[in-house]
């Protein structure tokens, strides 16, 4: 099926579906109502009947959603039933912290290794793995082919070490340097702009806008 | 001025214009036409103009925009010549990344101070700041008013703490645990779910989507 369909501001709220479903499974409800649902997430019953309809419309009148099918559903759009295997470049405080937060793993995302240049970082162990030195990337992913690389690296190097590793075949960029990357088409690159997401909430403070963005 | 009937969308891209922008002022380019601008952000001539025109439409047929009034302009409407101060809660890997940013400081945002419960971290310095007992939060946020409170603390702990320091006069937070905080609707809070911006690269992935998001 495809969902090329599917407007941009529904997609983006699907991790958040994925979220929400999630928590219901853990919690062992079997089945939901839109109404029930859109109470939890704070948007509104049609909204949500909107929104699921892009992808099949699973919910039935008197009944309510399935609430593992639509879960299943969702991670299965998302592409997370894929089992994608990860690298970090970059190991300071932020490539660590990405490195230990097990969300991740838990989303069907595999931390395979750490790369650093960084003579006192190589060879010391994070999240279990041992960090390798940036010369060994090109043999690493030739062999492994990881699937999504994560950006941790100084704004200065984030440039050469995307084309560096783009060329060694890499396919996806998680990238959290401030610079927007020009790559070739079929590379698909998710930018996490921290400062953006800061101004933003500059921009709401000085407005009084509330939550309802 | 009200900027109360300006989309989201127009929003959201505002953080880019000011950074592109302030990358132009900093090469000491004084004026720049729509199509040039287009090309460097990477969206059409016509949607720039549409987006400035909600602020109050600055261009000039044949001379194009004046960078640093623009650059100032949205600086002011993204609240950036507030000179907010704002504090960091929880001093592991991710808090101490987000205290070592300077990008933050660039943009008008002073951090004040770290707060953590370990106490191997309290009395250590992180960028300059000794970090503080979460103990004294409720006296340093009475007398010191900080305008943002960054929560960079365990997902099992943010709720708690988050009430807490809008108990004692927080009214923005920065929350990057993966859960949504319900609060009083005087209390801005910006969200950076890391794991929805993953899922949204999976999905672009499976989709091949390319890079038009």
């Amino acid at each position: 099926m495809s969902y090329k369909q599917v407007p941009l501001v529904v997609i983006k709220r699907l991790p958040r579906y994925h979220r929400y479903l999630g928590e219901l499974l853990k919690n062992n409800v079997s089945r939901i109502s839109s109404t029930d649902l859109s109470e939890k997430m704070g948007v509104t019953a049609s909204q949500i009947r909107q929104d699921l309809n892009f992808f099949g419309g699973f919910g039935q009148q008197g009944y309510g959603y399935n609430v593992e099918m639509l879960y299943n559903r969702v991670s299965s759009i998302l592409g997370l039933d894929k089992g994608y295997k990860t690298i970090i470049i970059g190991c300071g405080n932020l490539g660590h912290a990405l490195a230990n937060y097990t969300g991740f793993a838990n989303r069907g995302f595999t931390l395979c290794a750490m790369f650093d240049t960084d003579k006192e970082k190589i060879g010391t162990e994070i999240a279990g793995l041992t960090v390798k030195p940036c010369s060994e990337l090109e043999e690493y992913i030739k062999l492994e082919k990881p699937d999504i690389a994560i950006l941790a690296v100084p704004k200065t190097a984030v440039v050469s070490v995307a084309d560096e590793i783009v060329s060694y075949g890499i396919k996806a960029l998680w990238n959290f340097a401030y610079v927007d990357l020009n790559l070739p088409g079929d590379v698909t690159v998710e930018n996490v702009h921290l400062s953006d997401s800061l101004m933003t909430l500059s921009y709401r403070m000085s407005e009084n806008k509330g939550n309802d963005f």
